[in-house]
C-alpha cells in the first residue's frame, strides 16, 4: 500500500483553497516558500533522521546531536556559496530549526549573541560578534543558578573588580551559586555570558553580565578554577537530552576589565560605575522580542500535535454501526471534536497573535530608537501575558492531543511523547508563567487606578477606557446565530475582562497595605490577567478576519475558527462571564449550540487545515500523523526496531528468568 | 549537612497528630504496619535502586527490571518461610508495589491470575492456578489489537473450532488483528490469555478468552506460527519502558479445546455453545474490582507528586523582602496555595473515595453471590466513573506538580517526569476516560427516565430521587462560614449535577432517534457525568469526617481539606454552578474568600499532611521531595552520575566540534 493516499477520502471534502491556506499560516509566500524550501533540504538529508532519537542512550543521542549540529553548520555554509541567493541569519535560522534538536548552537545563535549585540558595546561587538558569526568561538547564557531561578536580583555568583590588575574575579561563593541550567554549558560551549553581581570598590552595583572563556580553544579542557558538567537526564526519551544544559563553578576566575557588557553600565579603569546615555528601557525591548519568539514557537509546537492527533483521529476507527459494517472514524464523535478543533482553533489563533506579536516588536523598536517609551510598558505586559498564556496552553494542548490518539499516543512512535517533554519547559524558562501573569495583573491594576486620572489606556488595554460602559452593557443575543457577529464576542470578552479587573481593584483597596492586597489576591489578580489576554487572542484573530485574505473559502474556514476559538473559551470560563454578568445562561448555551454547530462544519476540512500547516513527514516525526494515513503497517514497522527485539531471548533471561521458571531461585544469588 | 532535618521548622508548626493521621491514611493499623514494613524492606535492599534507573538504555534498563522482579519473587519465597507471618498474597503485592518497576509481574498477578480466576471453569483454575502461583509459568492478556483498542467487539483476531482434532486454531487474519500492548507478551510471558471471536460449526460466538502457550518453557522460543516481539520506546525515561509491551501474531496455532477459558460459555466436543450458569454479570463484577484498584492507585501516585512538590515549595525561596533578607518559601504564596493545596486535598478525597469503593466491591460481590444484581448498573456506573475522573485528575495533578517545582521539577532528579509518564496510561487503559463517562451519562439518563415511573434510584444516584426539591433549591449562603455547612455544600453539588442531568434529559427528548441525540449532545453529557462523579467524591468525604477519627487535630485537618476539595471545584466549575442557578455569583465570591482562608489554616499543616503518607525516600525516588529537605547539594551530587560527565571532553567533540572551532569543516565528510 505504499504510495497510496489513506486520507485522499478526507481530502476530496475540503472546501477551501488549501495553497492559500499555506501561504497563509506562512505569513507570506515568501515565507512559505523559504519555509518549504528549507524543511525539504532538511527532510532528505540522511544525517537527520530523528526516528531513532528515542531509542538512544545518551552519550549515543549526544554524540549524533553533535553530528547533526556541524552538518547542518556545513550546509548552511555551502548555501552560503553556492545557493541560488546569499542565505541570510533567518534563513539559516529555518535550517536549524527544521533539524528539530536542541543543542548547543541554540543557545550560540539566540542567547549568546543577541547578548553581545544588545549589551555590548560598540567595541566588544567588534571583537566578539566575527568570532561568534563564525563560529570560532561557541557562547552559552550562564543566568541561573542551583538555587535561584526566577529572581535575577536573587544571583550569588559575584564578579568582584580588582583595580591592581584591572580584571574581573568571577567567584561562586556558594553551592547555590553554582550555574545550572544554561543550555551547551554542560560539554561544549567555549564562552559564556556569566551573569554576576558587580562589586568595585566593595560596593554592589546590581547584576550584569561578563564574558567568561570556559574552555580551552585547543583541547577543550575547562580553564584552571572552573569546575564543569552536565546536569543530568531531563523529562522524556530524546527530547532536551540532546542538549547539555550545564553547572559550573568558578573559583576566583580573572577575566579582563573590557569583558564586562558595558553598554548601559561601564566600569572605569579606577572601578568607578558610570551610567552611559543608553535608555535601560532596552531590556524590556529584547524581552519583547524573545518572547514573541516563544508565542511564535507556540504556534508550531500546538500545530505539529493538532496534526498528528487530526490525521489519526480520520485514520483510527472504533465503535460504531452494530451492523457489522466498519467502525465509525473517530474524528466524527463529537467528543473528540469538542476536544481537538479548539485546539486546532488555538493553533491558527496563536499564529496570527504572534504575527502581530512581530508587528508590536517592530513598532516598539522603532519608538526606542525615537526615545519614545510610551507603548512600552503596555507592550511589556502583553507580551509577557501572551507568552504565559500561548505557552500554557500549548504544553496542555500537546499532551490532551496525545490522549487524543489514544493508545498509541503513549508511543514514542507517535511523536507525541517526545514533542511534549521538549516543549514544556517553555512554560518556565524566560519568565515562570504564574510569575509574568502577576506582572501583566499589576499593569492592569496600575491602569484602572489611573483611570479616573484621565489618563487614557493604550494599545491591547484601550478597551479599558470604557469601562463604565462595559460594566453597564448586556449581551443582546438571541439566537445562536447571533455568536457569529464579531462585535458581540468582542463585547463579551471586553466587558468580562473589564469586569474582573475592576472587581480585583476594589478588592485590593480593602487592604491598607496595597502589597498585603496583591499577595493576598494574588490568585484572582492572575485570573483577570489570564482573561486580559484572551482578550487579545480573540481581538487579534478578529482583526485578522478584517483584512483582505485570498483563495477561495480561506476566509471562511478562518471565520469559523476563530469562532471555535473565542465561543469554546466562553464555555470553558462561564463562571467568569455569568459572574460578572455580562451574559446569561440562556446565552451561554445558545453560544454551546453555535459550537457544536461550527465543529460540523469544520469537520469536513479538518485534515485540509492540517495540511495547510505544511510540515513534512520528518519533521512531524510521528508515525500516526503520517501525510498517507498509512499508520498501522509503518507502526508494525517500527516496533521491530527496538533494541530489545535484537535478539528473541532478552539478555538477562537465563540469569533471572529462567531460575524462577524452574524453581532454582531460592538459592540463586542475584 | 548530612543528618540534619531542613524541614524541622515547618515540621514544628505541625498542629494535628501525624501519627493518628498516618493510620487513617492507610486505613487501619494493620494496613500501616504492613506497608511500613514492606516499604522499609524494599528501601534498605541495594538491588532495589532505582536512583540510575532514567539513566539506563532500554536493554540494561528491562535487563535491570529482570533481576528486580526475580529477586522480589525470591524476598517473597524467603518471608514465606522465614517471617514473622506466613506472607499472604496482600503482602506479595505491597512488596512488589514498593519495588516501583513496571514488570511482566504485573500481568501474571493482577490480569492472567485473576482471568484465570474468574472466568476458568473449576477444572481450568485446579489446572492451571498453581502453575501460575508458582511462576512455573508467567502469564500476560493479550485483548488489545493493533486497530482495535476500546472496543473489545471489535477485535479480529479468530478461535475456529476443528471438531477433528478438537482444538481450537486461533489465526491473526490481518495485520491489524496483531495483538498489540499486552505487557510481558514482548519478551517474558511463557502463556497468555488470547481474546478471540469464538467460530464454531460456521457461526459467530462473540469474544472470549482462550490460553495460549507462547515460548517453550525449555528455552523460551517462540513456539511455531507465533511472531511475537517488543512494541518499542514508550513516553518518558525509565517508566513503562521496563515493561515488555509486546506484539504477537498468531498463524493458526492450535491449542486443546479445554484451553478456552467455560466458565461461562462451554463449548462441547461436538462444537456446540452451551451456556453455564454462571451469571454474565460476573464480569461487571471484575470490572468494579479492577477499577476500586485504579482508584486506589490515583490516590497514591496523586500523593507522592503531592509529597514531592509541597516538601519542594517548603525547600524553595523565590523573591521576597527587597531588604535583602532571606527570600520568600514559595509555599508562602498564594498563587502557589492555590495550585498546590488543591491537589493535597484531592490526595486525600481520592483516597476515602478509593476506600468506599473497596467497601463497595465487597457489597456488590455479596450480593452476587446471593443472585442479587440490582444494585449491580449502579456500582458499576459509579466505578466507571470514579476511575475516569480520578485517573484524570492525577495525570494532570503530577504534571501540575512538576510546574509547581519550577525548573528542577524538569530534571529527572525530581522523580516528576517518571512518575507522570509511568502514570498517564491509566487514563487510557481498563477504559478510556471519556468512553467510561458516556457510560456513566448512558445511566444517568436511563435514571432520569425512569423517575417519572416510580423507580427509585439507589446508592449515589439516590439524589436523583428528591430531583424535584433540587430543581427548585436556592442556597441560602449569606457569609463565607455558611460554607463550612457539609449540608450547603452537598445540596450545592446534588443541585448542579441533577439540574445538569435533567437539561441533558430536555435536550435529548427533543430528538426523534435517542441515538443520533446522544451522538450530538455527547459532550454536554460527559460534563454531566463529571458533575455526578465530583458529587460522589464530595459527599463520600463528608461521610467520612461523620465517623469517629481519633487523634489530636486530625479530624479538624481533614475538614480543612475536605472544604477545599470541594470549594475548589466549585470555583473551577462555577459555569456550572451559576448557570444552573443553585448559587448566586455572590455567594460564589463567598465560597472563593473561605476557599483563600482554608489555604492559611492548612499551610502550617502541608508537610505534616504530607508526612503522612508515610512514603520512604527510596519510595518517592525524588531528590526535590527528600524527606530531609537537603535538595540543593543531592541535586548537585546527581549531575555527576550522568553517562556524559564519564569524561571531560564529551565523546563527538574531535569529529564534530573541533573541526567546527577551526574552520576545518567546509569539506569534512560527516
Amino acid at each position: 500500500m505504499e504510495g497510496v493516499d489513506h486520507l485522499a477520502h478526507e481530502r476530496n471534502k475540503t472546501e477551501f483553497d488549501v495553497d492559500a491556506m499555506k501561504i497563509v499560516w506562512a505569513g507570506s509566500r515568501h515565507a512559505f516558500e523559504l519555509s518549504d524550501r528549507m524543511a525539504r533540504l532538511v527532510a532528505s538529508d540522511p544525517v537527520f533522521r530523528k526516528d531513532d532519537r528515542t531509542r538512544l542512550g545518551r552519550k549515543e543521542l549526544f554524540k549524533n546531536t553533535l553530528r547533526k549540529a556541524a552538518h547542518a553548520w556545513k550546509r548552511i555554509l555551502e548555501l552560503r556559496l553556492t545557493g541560488p541567493c546569499v542565505i541570510t541569519e533567518e534563513e539559516a535560522g529555518q535550517l536549524r530549526s527544521f533539524v528539530d534538536e536542541p543543542s548547543f548552537t541554540d543557545l550560540h545563535w539566540e542567547m549568546f549573541v543577541p547578548a553581545i549585540k544588545g549589551q555590548g558595546t560598540d567595541e566588544q561587538q567588534q571583537k566578539w560578534l566575527p568570532l561568534a558569526y563564525k563560529m570560532q568561538i561557541i557562547g552559552s547564557y550562564a543566568q541561573t543558578e542551583l538555587g535561584h531561578g526566577s529572581n535575577v536580583q536573587g544571583l550569588e555568583t559575584t564578579a568582584t573588580f580588582d583595580p591592581e590588575t584591572d580584571e574581573f574575579v568571577i567567584n561562586s561563593p556558594t553551592l547555590t551559586s553554582s550555574k545550572w541550567w544554561p543550555g551547551g554549558l554542560g560539554k561544549i560551549s567555549t564562552h559564556a555570558i556569566v551573569y554576576a553581581r558587580l562589586i568595585t570598590n566593595g560596593q554592589e552595583h546590581g547584576v550584569h553580565g561578563f564574558i567568561v572563556q570556559l574552555r580551552s580553544l585547543d583541547d577543550h579542557m575547562p580553564l584552571p578554577g572552573i569546575t564543569i558538567g552536565d546536569i543530568g537526564m531531563k523529562f522524556g526519551n530524546g527530547a532536551y537530552n540532546t542538549m547539555d544544559n550545564g553547572v559550573s563553578n568558578f573559583d576566583h576566575i580573572r577575566i579582563p576589565r573590557n569583558q564586562m557588557l558595558m553598554r548601559v553600565l561601564q566600569v572605569t579603569r579606577e572601578g568607578k560605575c558610570v551610567q552611559s546615555n543608553v535608555p535601560r528601557q532596552l531590556i524590556y525591548g529584547t524581552m519583547v522580542f524573545v518572547r514573541q519568539t516563544i508565542v511564535a514557537n507556540a504556534s508550531t509546537a500546538l500545530s505539529r500535535a493538532v496534526c498528528i492527533a487530526t490525521r489519526y483521529s480520520a485514520v483510527r476507527r472504533q465503535f460504531g454501526p452494530q451492523d457489522g459494517g466498519m467502525e465509525t472514524q473517530v474524528i466524527d464523535y463529537k467528543t473528540q471534536q469538542s476536544r481537538l478543533f479548539p485546539l486546532l482553533a488555538s493553533a491558527y489563533a496563536f499564529r496570527f497573535v504572534g504575527e502581530w506579536l512581530k508587528w508590536l516588536y517592530t513598532d516598539v523598536t522603532q519608538r526606542l530608537q525615537a526615545n519614545d517609551f510610551s507603548t512600552l510598558p503596555e507592550a511589556h505586559a502583553c507580551t509577557a501575558g501572551l507568552k504565559s498564556l500561548t505557552t500554557a496552553a500549548t504544553a496542555d494542548a500537546i499532551e490532551e492531543c496525545r490522549k487524543l490518539c489514544g493508545g498509541h499516543g503513549y508511543l514514542c512512535a507517535s511523536g507525541l511523547p517526545e514533542l511534549f517533554a521538549v516543549y514544556v519547559p517553555a512554560c518556565t524558562y524566560e519568565g515562570d508563567n504564574v510569575v509574568l501573569l502577576l506582572q501583566v495583573a499589576r499593569f492592569l491594576m496600575k491602569t484602572v487606578s489611573q483611570l479616573g486620572s484621565g489618563k487614557k489606556p493604550v494599545g491591547t488595554t484601550a478597551y479599558l477606557g470604557r469601562v463604565q460602559d462595559l460594566l453597564q452593557c448586556c449581551c443582546d443575543v438571541q439566537g445562536a446565530e447571533d455568536w457569529l457577529k464579531p462585535s458581540v464576542v468582542l463585547e463579551a470578552f471586553e466587558a468580562r475582562s473589564a469586569r474582573m479587573c475592576v472587581a480585583c481593584a476594589q478588592n485590593l483597596s480593602k487592604f491598607e497595605k496595597p502589597e498585603d492586597g496583591f499577595a493576598e489576591l494574588s490568585a484572582d489578580l492572575v485570573e483577570a490577567a489570564v482573561a486580559h489576554c484572551q482578550l487579545i487572542v480573540v481581538s487579534k484573530f478578529i482583526e485578522k478576519l478584517q483584512q483582505d485574505i485570498p483563495g477561495k473559502g480561506v476566509k471562511q474556514q478562518l471565520q469559523n475558527l476563530c469562532y471555535i476559538y473565542a465561543l469554546n473559551l466562553l464555555h470553558k470560563y462561564l463562571g467568569d462571564f455569568l459572574s460578572t454578568g455580562c451574559i446569561t445562561p440562556k446565552q451561554a448555551s445558545l453560544a454551546n449550540d453555535q459550537l457544536r454547530s461550527m465543529y460540523s462544519q469544520i469537520r469536513p476540512n479538518a485534515i485540509a487545515l492540517v495540511d495547510a500547516f505544511n510540515y513534512t513527514d520528518h519533521y512531524l516525526g510521528s508515525v500516526l500523523g503520517r501525510s498517507d494515513g498509512n499508520v498501522y503497517p509503518k507502526l508494525y514497522e517500527e516496533a521491530w526496531k527496538d533494541p530489545l527485539n535484537d535478539s528473541v531471548v532478552p539478555d538477562g533471561y537465563h540469569e533471572y528468568v529462567h531460575p524462577m521458571l524452574k524453581q532454582q531461585l531460592r538459592n540463586a544469588r542475584l
